[in-house]
């Protein structure tokens, strides 16, 4: 019974603690009376020969054509003759920039208070092409792949990004001493991008450095742009500053204005159907995509509401020490709504 | 004057602060009684045809006719036609793994009060190639060549250090999920090397996965052991915690049993001259040299009064919030003695 009234978005409600963290978000837009009628889809029994996943083509449809979804974990089954979920759907969706928004959690404490970052990350091809072969017996190699359009797309999404949050400097991450070609490319996009937000500063990293002054002190840096390898590297280093993936949300933009957000954490089977499950990457992520939507009244309202719980401090999962249950946590979160 | 009762090495004192820092040696080696004469070499004028780079071929032969030697930092001088001093230095002496330990320094606070960790990266390889082209305009690419002969050497290398040292545990980090291939041969030449060690324990750790546990909580970590570009980023990510990279020592070990060690910072070129640099880099990378010369008495008193002087406070260069010459420092080290 679909209500015109309300914004269609796809769920993927992924495996392992996925279903329980996902009802979780569910719970909460309800309580929030957040306008959204979710289409949920589930990970296949079978491989898809479209997909060439286990994702069914249905739920790659969905998302197409809804422009919105949200996503849990998924992990891919064992075995040959597939793609790998997450990475099917970067590809199949053409989800160009992973954005991760990662910030101090007032309350949660950790060895960093001030951190307030944005990591945007290349998400289509770099070291992550997929071509890779043996030149004779020990020696392989594989080709990381850089290309003017998917680093100008990156580069615009992410001066764009900045522009629109009030963010005031771009730091583009390389190693162009040594990749000179391609991450030199990747490095003369993001100037060229530079030049038309003269508002917004713009400076160049070395990976090795960055990472370096990050664990020193991260509030060197604001929103941090890059290659797939180091976005996948470094996401994890700021997530780690804060308390882990478990708490960091995380969205990816498609072509065609797509955006799919997603829990980048792993399905914890170990604690699978046990209510024991964190469901704040989640529901933080869930945020994101209302802000994508513009629905900013509701994004600032439930955000409000998970962050508040959080620094009370007196419903908290296992992992930050606590020992509530996902529903119990969850309540919480409703009542400060 | 050879004196034959004394052990010859090189000493590249490098650009900006080196030649400051790199006395600071000599001034501590002589005062600890260190039997050892120095051989110095320069940074040449203009490039050497034998090598390429501004090195001089004899500066290089000095390196393999002693087998050990102590570099300060140099920096490439800009233009083209030549290579890069460090990647110069460590192609021609075949310098296959670098060795970082990376330790908190008693009385100097960081976030971090628990580090003790070895970082063994392959130094020959990987990303750093060399071959890089554009394929189309727009289109460039770059080759990360991973080998079976390498793999294995810095692995052994590892594993030996490990059980040398007393360590108990070896990490292999990687993107094998990604980069079956490449990182794949990575990994299996470490569980080959793995099972002749069946003390120590072995485990394989995802780079990204990696990089977020290390700024939770470095105390998981032992050494830690990798290819050439992750070794690049996570060394930097571990000196950061325990305050940079003038604080951490580094050793490059060669074929045929050459040992370089070298301070990783940059020539800080702005205080070059000015008696201010920290000289401790260098001061306990010089003790990695000593150590491979098996010289364990030398080596433990000069680490004990390096450490001991950042210790009391008393004796601080600025980069550590003090106020002391690179002379005074050093003099507080020697009292120390
Ligand atoms: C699971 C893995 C393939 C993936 C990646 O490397 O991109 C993950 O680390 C991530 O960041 O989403
Ligand atoms: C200066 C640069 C080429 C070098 C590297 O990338 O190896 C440096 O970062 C290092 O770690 O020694």
């Amino acid at each position: 019974a679909a209500d015109s009234n309300l914004i269609r978005a796809t769920l993927f409600p992924g495996d392992g603690i996925g279903p329980e963290i996902a009802d979780s978000v569910k719970q909460v837009f309800r309580a929030a009376e957040v306008p959204i009628e979710w289409e949920e889809h589930y990970v296949g029994l079978e491989v898809d020969p479209r997909t060439q996943s286990f994702l069914t083509w249905e739920s790659l449809e969905s998302v197409r054509r809804n422009k919105v979804g949200l996503k849990g974990p998924m992990a891919t089954p064992i075995g040959k003759g597939h793609r790998s979920l997450n990475l099917t759907l970067r590809k199949e969706l053409n989800l160009y920039a992973n954005v991760r928004p990662c910030y101090s959690l007032p309350g949660y404490k950790t060895r960093y208070d001030d951190v307030d970052l944005i990591t945007i990350r290349e998400n289509t091809e770099g070291e992550y092409s997929g071509l890779e072969h043996q030149v004779v017996r020990g020696v392989v190699e594989s080709l990381k792949i850089i290309t003017r359009q998917a680093s100008l797309r990156v580069a615009e999404y992410a001066f764009h990004y900045a522009k629109a949050h009030g963010r005031d400097r771009v730091s583009a991450i390389h190693k162009a001493n040594i990749m000179q070609k391609t991450d030199g490319l990747f490095l003369k996009c993001c100037r060229e991008v530079a030049e038309k937000y003269p508002d917004i500063k713009y400076e160049e990293v070395v990976i090795d450095n960055c990472c370096m002054m990050l664990v020193k002190n991260p509030a060197l840096f604001d929103v941090l742009v890059m290659p797939n390898l180091y976005g996948d590297i470094i996401s994890d280093l700021c997530a780690g500053l804060i308390g882990g993936l478990g708490l960091t949300p995380s969205c990816n933009i498609g072509e065609g204005g797509i955006a799919l957000a997603e829990a980048v954490h792993g399905s914890a089977p170990d604690i699978a159907g046990k209510n024991l499950a964190n469901p704040t990457a989640l529901l933080l992520s869930s945020v994101t995509m209302l802000r994508h939507l513009e629905l900013h009244d509701k994004a600032d309202r439930i955000q409000d509401a998970i962050l508040n719980t959080i620094s009370e401090g007196k419903y908290r999962t296992a992992d930050l020490g606590g020992s509530s249950s996902t529903t119990d946590f969850t309540k919480a979160i409703i009542d400060h709504l």
